[in-house]
């Protein structure tokens, strides 16, 4: 049984390592998978993206583990969801919303049985004293709905945006990676299911359409021009569009760091224009 | 079988990565699980902090790996010490005090069996040739007493100040996490077995009686009031103590940097008034 | 059965644990460990060092996943590779040279066969879908053979600079650790069967003789003196040379970043002279 971790704690302080003995004391055996403790902090919207493109590579009996949580010590609701994509579990702050715009929730309950918590719970490290225990005993079998009551409701965040106007397709930028590359909301291979309302439109922009000559990709009054199949069709220091590995618009630069150089932040709008 | 493994290596250089290969070879299947590789260099004390906080959440037949090792080279002993906490491996320079202050040692040895280390010794890298050996030998099942001879008095570090002095509890600041929260020795919930002499004094101060309304928390020079329960209780950018995850009282900012906004280093004495 | 990673990806963005997802996904079970992902970006030389140092503590039959590549995308051919040091998967860029120079390859293939891959392949992360899928149906136990056809020519560095000269012995410094240590190409134990043409003059240079007093390390009009024993032979702040865990000759100094104190990168020329 394999549990991934994501969190925004880094891996200093051995708050990962702690949740991952309460889970090994609850479940020997189980795997641990690390996909990011590097979260920007409390940033809910990065966390949900890195699990969207994370989640889908993982065998679909996986469970996820997320504590990126602004509201720890409030009444958010700590959950578990069961989902196509194995079973989540995290604070209901919206962090599963990209997840379950394309793999949506089979049931989602709150974890609130004592049963399977820590006896003595901590006002400010719910990773430890909830999450983690959930996961372990969700590994160990425990049905969903023995944790606690149905969630009808869970809390989700808007999805990113992604409009046609006039010919135009409007975008942002939703996450900078470490090398500085811009990834944006435009692309289609995965988003078509979440965005019901563009399909017939999407259905046009195939990603060999996208990459028709006759585009270009305009960010923050910089015109990057066509999108490029590989960074190499531009020059060093030259910025560049092309679609990433996750099929998105990424907005990069030639050996540099794009965000930085483009001075591109999470949210800038970005335009696909004809000629 | 689990081994934590807990040094100032960084993980850069894959000196980490080299030990978890010596003793995957010697007891194949074994689990890692990575604590902390950021303590910061050679600080003993901040690594017997995080070993003390991390180790009571693991299996207790758990093997725990330490390598902050000022001494290496030198003429300091290597260790390997049984506790109900666990097997401990790490080198004689009182890194394993405060775990043994509240899980006391059963039996210490000094690792010097040839069969159990690298036929030849660095003197700059013990933690691959003598102890990832010796916690991959534990694991395999060898007995504590083979390893070498007992270690009637190993090094141990002064417990944290913490003292009821005219009506004031006196303390200081032990550790700062990345969040910058200062965690102090001021806490009851875990250090009452090993402040003895304190205990009649503790049995007043339950954490009920430490949040009364009528305490103050002062700590060079700022006045941070009674003691919080949430970091909601104050504005943002205010300072404030309140009793964290593990049981002790820290001193943070609200949506801040506390050790840096309030100027702390390890080290600085804490007081909680009355009145 | 056991994996290791060796990446320039950074532990930010999700990206290496997508590609544990992915290999747990088609063998379950297996375990993996972490090498380094801080190699410096796109650094084929400094990997080609890291795992030269790392592989031998690895067992025999153990895979060798490495994605430093700055050729993704481009003809570069994906590799794997059979040697005495185990399996090893990654870009034909010559990243395994070291390795090879001491653990000659018995059979390298190109990964080629769809069968082994994902289905859809991006152009910037091969990571994810041509390198981690053929780690991880190695360790299913698919034959080498059924991955492609051989390649008989693959991509070798030249090896670290290494002479004797007049009586001096001249190297380079080939990486720098997080300490600031500068590792050299001066050394023996393990070179020796690499640098056949020198095996005559490197039988007299044996690790004793290297530390003989009347030779003296030079580097950047640096004279270091003598080969230490430890860094206490000199006192604090002062430079010394000395022979590391990998029994190469390291430029240090004592309790300060040596790299950055003597001004020494990565191909800066060191002498041992005699006298």
């Amino acid at each position: 049984m394999l549990i991934t971790l994501t969190t925004d704690f880094g891996t200093q302080d051995g708050y990962v390592g702690v949740m991952k003995g309460v889970m090994a004391d609850i479940m020997p055996g189980v795997t641990f998978v690390d996909i990011s403790h590097a979260v920007p902090p409390q940033d809910v919207r990065a966390a949900a993206y890195l699990l969207w493109t994370a989640l889908p590579y993982f065998p679909a009996e996986s469970i996820h583990l997320v504590v990126v949580d602004p509201g720890v010590g409030t009444a958010r609701r700590p959950l578990a969801s069961r989902t196509p994509w194995g079973l989540l579990v995290g604070p209901d702050n919206g962090v599963f919303s990209y997840v379950w715009a394309v793999a949506p929730p089979e049931m989602t309950v709150e974890l609130t049985n004592p049963a399977y918590r820590q006896s003595a719970l901590s006002s400010t490290f719910h990773g430890r004293d909830i999450f983690a225990p959930a996961a372990a005993y969700l590994a160990r079998g425990v049905p969903l709905e023995n944790f606690g009551a149905l969630v009808a409701e869970p809390v989700r965040l808007s999805l990113p945006h992604l409009e046609l106007d006039e010919g135009a397709l409007k975008g942002e930028v939703l996450y900078v990676d470490h090398f500085g590359n811009a990834i944006t909301s435009i692309g289609r291979l995965i988003w078509e299911g979440a965005f019901l309302h563009l399909d017939a439109a999407f259905g046009e922009l195939s990603p060999l359409l996208l990459r028709a000559d006759s585009l270009r990709v305009v960010v923050a009054e910089h015109n990057l021009g066509p999108v490029r199949r590989t960074y190499g069709e531009v020059a060093s220091g030259a910025p560049l569009a092309l679609v990433g590995s996750e099929g998105m618009l990424e907005l990069a630069v030639s050996h540099g760091h794009g965000a930085t150089v483009l001075g591109l932040q999470v949210g800038d709008e970005v335009q696909v224009l004809v000629g």
